[in-house]
């Protein structure tokens, strides 16, 4: 089962997704008007009955981010051997993970074009796997990490480069331009370990392959980083955790393959879906 | 007049600051259950009214942070020139602000104490005037920022310093400690200019100035703050930022003069408030 949230005859749903079209569940749950409040009410499985016994109601219909109400989105930095390579500063495996949060405004949905504003024009992707917290907790010991996992999805945790590093510290105004990322499409349940420990993540530019790893060797497996995180803050139902980027972003090349509108990047990982999406120019 | 975010009996309230005890005033507005909706709703003019018109409710009552629910609370880092200096790197003045991204859950209110976790004590503090916004914008012009500020507070932008630079990049984990900080007494409605452009901030550990400034003398005036901040995002009514600390962190001392449990630590702005909070150890 899968679930999205999307936009039908302009009015904001959430519903299961099936080869016949959305159907809407939000209307069944008043009590919870999002995902969000699903998630924090540890209620995603009793969205299967109610999915099981309604027919598709929305065949025409726009994903969108699939937590627009996401409250807090952390990001793990370089989480890949080759990629720390790509720094060629000569730094060795960092001790620590690199974390930024990013707001959901910075994201939108699946099948919606990312955005590439005139101040700047080195928009580039990210392939990431997110997880979803469905159990609150604080310093989490990695062996029981994985129980406090909801649900996955998809990350293009699209970057203004340049903008990475205007300030020495902190990557901020270049992770957090209006619309420059997209999660989605929807929410697999966590069912089993091996949906993240098995996993390969593919992100495709026009069909051309420029990021293709697996999960099993990040620097800081995601056990690991519940591990950590939850060492400063207690995680609760709702964060999201987007676990880090494989090699061969679009910056790393020479020169650089940044983003032009018309362009289509894929991510996908099989068992989760394939996050889809064009880029257009922000008219001002 | 002020608002403030507290508890009583248990319960959560918003309400008017006065001599004689606190006037309740969210169960007057019961479509806007806190500040955060109010701010939202552009609506802090509407409580003056309803605050006049009754006596103080709760004579005993513990503030919280003032907005716990704010979703957006950005930090500017390094902001007055002594403090740059104090970096000892032979950097210049930078050309762009650092900023960082802190969630609410690392923030109590005025007069509770922050939390010095067990696994690291250096507890810093960082006096702070906070800024929250009124009206959405984007790519706001400098001498139109002051009409996107709705109200004034204060921020303990408490840090525990050496995980500041657990990771080369971002300083995320260093400044999200559960409790680490603390954002009050209560917001001031923001009415003229010169509630910021003649201000001076002072911090006080147990009665010993260590921070002492005026924000005149800031490197990114409020007023550049909100332009470069709304280039790359739509600025939100209950946005908060903070604004950036003057010179004197307990860090910059030799040897280093950390919060330890029995400290209080005093920040006053005159015309705001001051926020006063002392620090304990976390029972783990």
């Amino acid at each position: 089962m899968r679930y999205a949230t999307y936009t039908a005859n302009e009015e904001l749903f959430y519903g299961a997704v099936t080869d016949k079209g959305m159907i809407a569940l939000s209307p069944d749950f008043p009590h919870w008007p999002s995902l969000y409040d699903v998630i924090a009410a540890g209620a995603l499985d009793q969205l299967e009955t109610v999915a099981n016994s309604k027919p598709a109601t929305h065949t025409e219909f726009t994903y969108e981010m699939v937590m627009p109400n996401a409250r807090r989105i952390l990001c793990v930095g370089v989480n890949f051997p080759d990629r720390n390579a790509e720094y060629k500063d000569g730094s060795a495996q960092p001790k620590y993970m690199s974390l930024f949060p990013r707001f959901a405004s910075g994201f939108t949905g699946h099948e919606q074009n990312l955005v590439r504003p005139p101040e700047n024009h080195t928009l580039d992707y990210e392939g990431e796997v997110a997880i979803v917290i469905g159990k609150t907790g604080r310093r989490i010991p990695k062996d029981q990490a994985y129980d406090h996992i909801a649900a996955l999805t998809l990350c293009n945790e699209g970057t203004i480069r340049d903008w990475v590093r205007h300030a020495k510290f902190n990557v901020t105004q270049g992770k957090n331009w209006d619309r420059s990322g997209s999660i989605g499409p929807w929410l697999v349940p966590f069912t089993n370990a091996s949906q993240l420990d098995d996993a390969r993540i593919v992100t495709r530019v026009n069909g051309e392959v420029r990021q293709d790893d697996t999960l099993n060797r990040m620097m800081f497996p995601i056990r690991r980083e519940i591990e950590y995180i939850s060492t400063f803050m207690t995680l609760q139902p709702g964060d999201i955790i987007v676990t880090g980027t494989p090699t061969g972003a679009g910056a790393r090349f020479d020169p650089p393959k940044y983003l032009r509108p018309g362009d289509v990047v894929e991510i996908e990982v099989e068992g989760i879906g394939t996050l889809r999406n064009g880029i257009e120019d922000e008219i001002v």
